[in-house]
């Protein structure tokens, strides 16, 4: 048996999320009927995260198994002239015990603010609008309160998969303020969010994101971050920020960094 | 009777064109929904340009007339928090004898190439891909030969609305390169076209487009372009490049210019 791992990328607007579900457009399901068409066996896929409906990906992973009629490396090209709004960026060839969660070390998320510009249809899908300018550096004093392991209780949604612990480790934290275009090429200013932790709660990234949104127009202020966390009571944190403001940036594998 | 003069953005990618068709999501169709709501009569838009499906607008405009029950200044927002993909920028009131198609004096459409970046989910309802990077220079030497009055018959494709005449006037015309992101941020090599006239025929901005690729891959060369221009002859020009790289970008009234 084969084992391979994709890199995969995907336009979240498009789908009701990564996982197969009966009857929807879903990242899972369309990836698995086309691998099945284009590898000549039937493709089961276990995804380094079941993003939900709304978030993007960029470096998603994926591994599934089976034996292939056709070149590891000839998969991407040949998937990708069937699929439209995920694109396979990579395929290769992984030792029988690899698996694209388990193996997983940590993840880059990317959540990305747009102080409100003049046209917003080509971003209200793929940014999350403030509409003024938030108090940036409040906000990276805040973030900053969030790195290294805590009980991350206060973070975490109701109704995702049952977890043993709520114990994470938050690696590394940034945010830029950038200049982007939209997808017509006109310009607007960006907050962008970049969170690597060993794991991820249920929306705990956009739950990160909309308490710093909290933060950055003073509803919360950057100190008290140190209490919400140590309260584990997701009722004193910011809201849920939009699904389209979250990207899954990029999967480690190898040991935990 | 009031007279109002709306400046409207809209993503191409989410409608079937301009036009009111039964049974399609299009812009004039949604629009008009949500003015009746908003101002509390019936809005019959009569828009500048009649866009195709897929092609977007970054200053379409319309007019429509009624008495209203709300101040004109307060239609766009009003109206917008009903809108998802399209959006009012602007409305103002006009004189009687204005009319969003007859007074325009000229159009400004833009045309976006991306070189091929690695990941395109994010783009490609929005630029042409370009496969490897084309030959701007002679990109633009091309386009100059299409400046000035002429007999445009060799742009024109089948099927649109019969014209007394196919000459028009291309005022000015640019061809740019820049660097883009998508709207994930991700950057992109942008080479984006601009042509200012004073009228259009059906599909003429995307068959410049796609004669302009030729010219950029070295299928057609620049000194060519008046050749096909004095031919009339349709056949001779390129391809018609595909709506989603073509925005409606603004609108001129008064005289001529």
């Amino acid at each position: 048996m084969t084992n391979i791992l994709l890199k995969i990328a995907y336009d979240g607007s498009k789908f009701h999320g990564w996982q197969r579900q009966p009857g929807q457009r879903t990242v899972q399901g369309e990836l698995e009927e086309v691998l099945e068409k284009v590898c000549g066996v039937p493709a089961a896929l276990e995804g380094s995260s079941r993003t939900d409906a709304g978030v993007h990906a960029l470096g998603q992973c994926a591994t599934f198994r089976g034996e292939f009629g056709i070149p590891v490396k000839k998969i991407p090209l040949a998937a990708n002239n069937l699929l439209k709004d995920a694109e396979i960026l990579s395929a290769e060839e992984k030792p029988e015990d690899f698996h694209a969660r388990f193996s997983a070390g940590g993840k880059t998320y990317l959540y990305r603010f747009a102080i409100k510009p003049k046209i917003t249809v080509f971003l209200r899908d793929h940014v999350y609008l403030l509409a003024k300018r938030p108090n940036v550096d409040n906000m990276l004093e805040a973030v900053k309160y969030m790195e290294g392991t805590h009980d991350f209780a206060c973070f975490q949604a109701a109704g995702g998969t049952p977890r043993e612990t709520t114990v994470r480790t938050i690696l590394e934290t940034s945010i830029e303020e950038r200049v982007r275009t939209d997808s017509a090429g006109n310009e607007y200013e960006a907050v962008e969010v970049s969170v690597k932790g060993d794991g991820f709660l249920y929306n705990m990234v956009r739950i990160i994101a909309g308490t710093l949104a909290d933060v950055g127009f003073s509803k919360i202020m950057p100190e008290e971050i140190k209490k919400i966390i140590a309260s584990k009571d997701r009722s004193l944190a910011g809201p849920t920020a939009p699904p389209g403001g979250l990207y899954l940036k990029e999967v480690y594998f190898g040991k935990r960094t």
